[in-house]
Parts: structure tokens; sequence; C-alpha cells
């Protein structure tokens, strides 16, 4: 199935990209890889603060990481133009702001990850590090960054 | 020396490629690199538990790095098939779960690319992040993940 | 601008890079890119130890940023030879050892950023991720890994 279709059928539209604010860019290509910056969780355009297991829960977490994958999409299709032209989702940086003792970054990433999956198939199946992280800019619970192979 | 030489000199059993549990894969491979997915440092079949600087020593973290690394050449020759194709360990990223004040990250760290260079000589030789993060899925002490140039 | 005089201009001399001093290596080439090892921030030669958000400022952070982007080019440098080979600057990950609430890692990666792009020009606009860690090795404030694309 066509990725827009995809996206049509998850009621997901995506973001355009975000203008650079600063001294990065949102993503850059090099050969026929495309490094994209992190991102921050994002809620009704605020960003989505909070830390595991200190308030917030996995479910919510997954719901962010969810979120956040939304918008990294919106700068891949900036990036390509056309999410066809999408090879390979290679390796995604999941990045949760978590208390000591919460162990549960994969499960949260999973948010992110299935996402990746239902909206580009097998090419969208990645290899991905967790990790939990004290803080993320603007208190974010989660931080997502990601490399992909286009065409 | 070949390889496989090398390991049993050591006394190493690679693991076979643990098969994918989530929305996520071991590595991927995009023109001459592979990318390989965080893997946690694991002791007996499960996640070597810890935190340096919180009850566990510089020391036992070598060990848990040098497990860890020994994890990642298992899924580095799943993804290869065998590891003479592997032309360059590129880089590393050496997440250790830290309590604050405890600042030998990369004495950790050097458990896992003292092996690297062991198994592999000069191809072992690689680029190196090492940082404390406030915790690892399942509680895991160490986290690895890995960019390898293959043939 | 060449960079060389625009480095004059600014007042930086670039560091010759650092030898190995461990089981890995300042950087490691594949195909046209460079993948530079997590540097740490310095001062007078000595770690720049400290944590944001706990008796250090924003504007110290990022003082302590574009210091260790000066050793980073320094290693890029000993690393093409000459400066101008560097097509791009293709992903900065910037690590900023946080307390927890301290929420400006971006800032911080600012003092960073906005060096390579006054050296670089627009070569040197850049992706970008910056995080709140826990530690980093020898308790300095801020670490910097890179990847750069080469002619």
């Amino acid at each position: 199935m066509p990725i827009q279709e995809k996206l049509r059928e998850l009621k997901i539209t995506l973001p355009e990209m975000t203008p650079p604010v600063a001294a990065f860019v949102p993503f850059v290509r090099t050969g026929n890889l495309v490094f994209v910056s992190g991102h921050i969780a994002k809620r009704d355009g605020k960003p989505w603060t909070g830390r595991l297991g200190a308030g917030m829960t996995t479910e919510q977490g997954q719901q962010a990481a969810r979120a956040v994958a939304i918008e990294v999409m919106g700068t891949l299709q900036g990036a390509v133009g056309d999410l066809e032209k999408v090879r390979r989702i290679v390796k995604l940086l999941v990045l949760v702001a978590s208390a000591p003792g919460f162990t549960e970054q994969h499960l949260v990433a999973n948010g992110a990850s299935e996402l990746f999956v239902q909206v580009f198939g097998e090419r969208g199946a990645h290899a991905r590090s967790a990790i939990g992280i004290v803080e993320t800019p603007f208190g974010a619970c989660v931080e997502l960054e990601l490399v992909a192979e286009v065409a």
C-alpha cells in the first residue's frame, strides 16, 4: 500500500518540516543516507514535558514516542519530497527522560518503532537503541533521532 | 590470524544472533555499513543489572562491557555470515548506567574496545564515545551499539 | 573565505590531534564519511569539569561546547590533512552533563554549532541532537561526537 494511503488510514497528518531556528538544520543528506536531527515529543504544538518513572507512565511515554515519530516523518518527507523514496529506516536512537529505576525505555521506544513499521512496512524495520537520559531540551519526555537510506 | 582462530584462543563462543522480539531488528545494512542495534550486557542469559558508582565497580563494568561486546559480535556474525568480511569496526557508542559522580565510563568502555582490537586486530580499532546515562532497558549496567564497515 | 583564514580571524589555533591513548582511535574513515570519537571539553589542557544546572550556567556550558568543537576540528584536520576537504559537517551529538531540571541542552550545544557554521559556512550546517546525561568521562561538562563528509 502506498505510504500516503497508509498514513490516511492511520489518520496521521504529517507536519511541515519545522524551519531551522538555530545553528543547525533538521536533516543532512550525505550520499544515500539522511541524518535527521533529534526531535522532541510535542503535544498541542508544545514540548511534551515529563519524566518516565516520575509521574509519567510507560503508556504515556509510548504515546509521546509515537508523536515524535510523526514529527520525524514530517521532516523526512521534507527531506526527500516523497516518502516513497525512503528505501529503509536504518537506525533510531530513542532518548527517554528517565528517573533512576525506570527500565522500560524499550517499551517506550516501541511507540515509535511500531509506527515506522506500520507506515513503511518492511522498509520500516530498523536498528535501534533506547536509553534513559537525565533531560532533553525543553524538558521533553522523549527525543528521537534517525538515519534513513533514500533513493 | 583468522578471526575464528582468535576467538577460539580467547575461549569465546559467539552467541547466535537473537531473533527480533519487537518492532525493530538486530541490525540494518545500508551500502557497506552495518548499523547494529543497542545490545545490553547479559550474565547467565539475563540482563546484567547494576549501576556504576552505586554498588558496582569499574572492573565489574569492564567485564560487563566485554560481555556485551561478545553479544554484538554474535549479531555482527549473523549479519555478514563470516566475520572475516568485516573490514572495519567503525564506531562504538558505549552507554554506562552511572550514578552522579562516577566518571570512569572510558575505563568501563575499554572492556569492549580492547576485545574488538584483540579479535579484529587493526580492523578492530574504532572511533568511540562513552557516556554515563541514567538507565538502560531492563536495568542493564552497560549498553553498546556499533557501526561496522563490511565487504 | 578559506577556512584557515577564517580560523585566524576567529583567533582559533587548532590543537594537534591527540594520539590514541586507549583501545580506540580519534576517528575512523569509511567511504566519504569520517566518524570522530567523542571528545570532552577541556580548559587549560584539563577536563572542563562541572554539571549544568548544578553550579554551572548555560553561558559557561556554551563556552565549553565551543572549546570542545575546537578540539574536534583539530582531530578533523588530523583526519583529512586540510579542512578544505571537509564537504559537510553531517551530524553532531552533543552530550551535556546535566542535573535533573536543566533543560537548555540546545542552548549549550549552540556554542559548538555556531562555531562550525562560522568556520565552515554552509558546509558547517549540520544535523544535531543535544541531550542531558549523568556524566561524561573525567567529569567533563560537555562531550561531542561528529560525523563529517569528506572529499
